[in-house]
């Protein structure tokens, strides 16, 4: 039997990452993959949405380029070519993570991992021996024990990404990041589009002024905010709303999306630490047995993608040798897809409130910006906003709703890593024009001086 | 006769931002426009231009959308409402600069200035007082003395920017950023164009690699770099290839874009230094008379609205007490809007080798990525380089080809000016999927040690 550095179960962005950089350092690898590699992300997350999204935008420039000098006639969407396309990007990837499984050396096995132990796992008849395993198994939708859920037309996030068909009306359950984007997508092929969430506003980890605000973009969608789902039935959604009355709303098709949980079926007999979260891990990634760690959706630290990914190198830092890696998260971006486009790093102010430091904050209306009006128009809305602890000045926090937004935090993310100050960024030189410019602005907003 | 404390000649990108930061500091403050708010890049550069190229891409997505999921038929390209979009654009622009020359409580007078000493302008019949001067009269294009130069059919950007019917032919002499930008455009749009070039290769500021690709994805035009015009006719442009020998290129139109010359006329009394770039100025933008400022093309030092910009920030902090600032051009980012789109911060490897910084860098394929490849496919071509000094692992340059370059640029600026290795931009966390994730990858093959 060969003895492997590192066996790792699940090839999502935690696991294959893990895989490749420990691959990437000369270690002996194992992986191991129950469905097909990428995961969630590359399968039925990340990728297939942002490739569904791309095909709207698509569509409603096509409609919508009059002003613009670009006329068209008989434009129509094709949802069937839309997802043929959306397959060809998730087959691509796939094989790049294959490419990259090889060109780092990595054994690579397809089926059901058995954990035996910490240091042994069992796939078929066949079983493997490592010193270390990092669990990233991920996590799936779940669905709430909600009369109805059960029935035909009621899609997880994984289902409805296989209609072919343009649905007449779509129930959306729950306004997170997956319950938006699919709101977003449906109504601009459309579909009559209705959210119902439970809290007092969608996508919690955005401040409060920007999700007031994508919901008025988000100009086919109603949303039904503080009401609790009860039944399902083949016409309708019946929720109680926020003032405790009884409402339907009619569905051809309703996507539960309210939620997801670890999978750490299989994982019973080793004597993890598993809270409501997932599996508890410190800061390294470690769960309480040394040898284990678990990244990604398993640990519910953090349920993007690309924080699996960074959880995998800091697992593997620490497994080989820089005992000094640690997860910070104060600084990860996310990011909605939607149209519009928002995504944020650090910290909102209600989020400096609660840990109980001082802020300042400045936000911008991108109609300012020369970029934005010539791509946009007057009429169109956008917000930046920065924030900056009151002291210090040091930039905690940046916010962006409006075009480009998810390929501009990055920068947002390395400011915040870097402990730049408001007058740091002021005398950074911005491309002009790009909407980028109102980051700047936002910091000269807040503090005028030169 | 009222003693300003700023007297500002211009009020383009340099000019408008010197007199706001100005006033917001409470300086009394003059601000004199020969023409409209805005200046160059207002009205006749940067922002007309990108307003058409935008329009432009609308119109390519509305024509190819099919593999996506959208057909569309009868697309049709109106130049004449492309150019009202964009004219739109413009006037939103004048009203908020003017809306900021309020809000800043800076006093505007349209007409010529006309400079009798350091401390004296007369615009018209007045003669105004300030205790100091910015020059930000920026530039004009520079039509050299070839033979035909001046026939009707002979344009500079300023002209170009006026049409409304799409011409069949067009002939750039000029490989810079203005001559790809408009080539860019009217090849989407359908005009057959050609590119003539003396050095040999586009875009100076440009990786070499870079430039190479860039002139292969500009599928629809030809290029024919070390060439020199030696005469324009109304039928077509004559020019010496690079063997020596005599060609001749048909156009029904031609755009002059071989560099621009600095406004310095009506200048001459005052005893400036002025060189070959233009007013020689100091890192403070200070001229030899110690009260008065150049910034912007006018002193050649960085033809680019965003540097006027900063140059202007420089200028008004160094006069109003901050002398420690200073104005750094090593992390100035630079985009070009076409189709692709381009944009780099920091030095390329050649300047490296010039400046004799021993450096590294490592180039990654944009069809590694996920984003790109759900909106572009696999075939589509994109480049993302990052170049560290060999010995620290600081990151000096950045280089970009692909969407979103002009929104993902600055954070590369923010990177060089925050000094930051390496090894600190491995651990950022990049959104997924994002076309930006790249520049992270790029620095994992640079070193993939955690």
């Amino acid at each position: 039997m060969e003895m492997y550095d590192l066996m790792v179960i699940g090839s999502g962005p935690g696991g294959y990452v893990a895989a490749e950089r420990a691959g990437a350092l000369g270690k002996r690898v194992l992986l191991v993959e129950k469905d097909q590699f990428g995961g969630v992300c590359t399968n039925r997350g990340c990728i297939p949405t942002k490739s569904l999204l791309n095909s709207a935008k698509q569509y409603r420039h096509a409609q919508e380029g009059e002003r613009f000098g670009v006329k068209a006639e008989g434009v129509t969407f094709s949802l069937a070519d839309a997802m043929a396309w959306k397959e060809e990007t998730i087959k691509t990837l796939r094989s790049g993570i294959e490419y990259l499984m090889k060109a780092n050396k990595v054994t690579v096995v397809f089926g059901e991992a058995k954990v035996l132990d910490a240091h042994h796992i069992q796939v078929g008849e066949t079983t493997y021996e490592g010193s270390y395993l990092i669990l990233a198994t991920g996590s799936s939708p779940f669905v709430p024990p909600i009369p109805g859920s059960k029935l035909e037309h009621v899609l997880t996030s994984d289902q409805i990404l296989t209609l072919t068909e343009i649905p007449s009306s779509l129930v959306v359950i729950g306004g997170g990041v997956i319950g938006i984007e699919f709101a977003s997508f449906f109504s601009m092929i459309g579909t009559k589009v209705t959210v119902i969430e439970m809290m007092s506003e969608i996508l919690p980890m955005m401040d409060a002024e920007f999700a007031k605000l994508m919901r008025r973009e988000l100009k086919g969608v109603d949303f039904h905010l503080g009401c609790k789902v009860e039944e399902i039935t083949a016409e309708e959604v019946r929720y109680t709303d926020a003032k405790g009355e009884k409402q339907a709303v009619p569905a051809s098709l309703v996507l539960m999306s309210v939620g997801r949980k670890p999978n750490t079926q299989g994982l019973e007999q080793l004597g993890l630490d598993i809270d409501r979260r997932g599996v508890v891990v410190n800061d390294r990634m470690q769960t309480n047995l040394s040898t284990v760690y678990a990244i990604g959706d398993v640990n519910g630290r953090s349920l993007l993608a690309h924080s699996a990914s960074r959880m995998a190198e800091v697992a593997v830092a620490n497994i080989f040798g820089n005992k000094q890696m640690r997860m910070r998260y104060h600084a990860i971006p996310w990011a909605v897809y939607g149209n519009p486009e928002s995504a944020g790093a650090g910290m909102t102010e209600s989020e400096a409130e609660k840990l109980g430091i001082p802020v300042r904050s400045q936000t911008v209306q991108m109609r300012a910006n020369g970029r934005f009006l010539a791509e946009h128009g007057k009429k169109a809305a956008g917000l930046v906003k920065v924030i900056c602890h009151r002291d210090t000045q040091t930039i905690v926090g940046i916010h962006l709703l409006g075009p480009y937004s998810s390929e501009m935090i990055w920068g947002a993310s390395a400011l915040i890593e870097a402990e730049l100050r408001v007058q740091d960024v002021k005398e950074i030189v911005f491309p002009h024009p790009s909407v980028s410019e109102l980051i700047k602005d936002a910091c000269f907003a807040l503090d005028h001086t030169l």
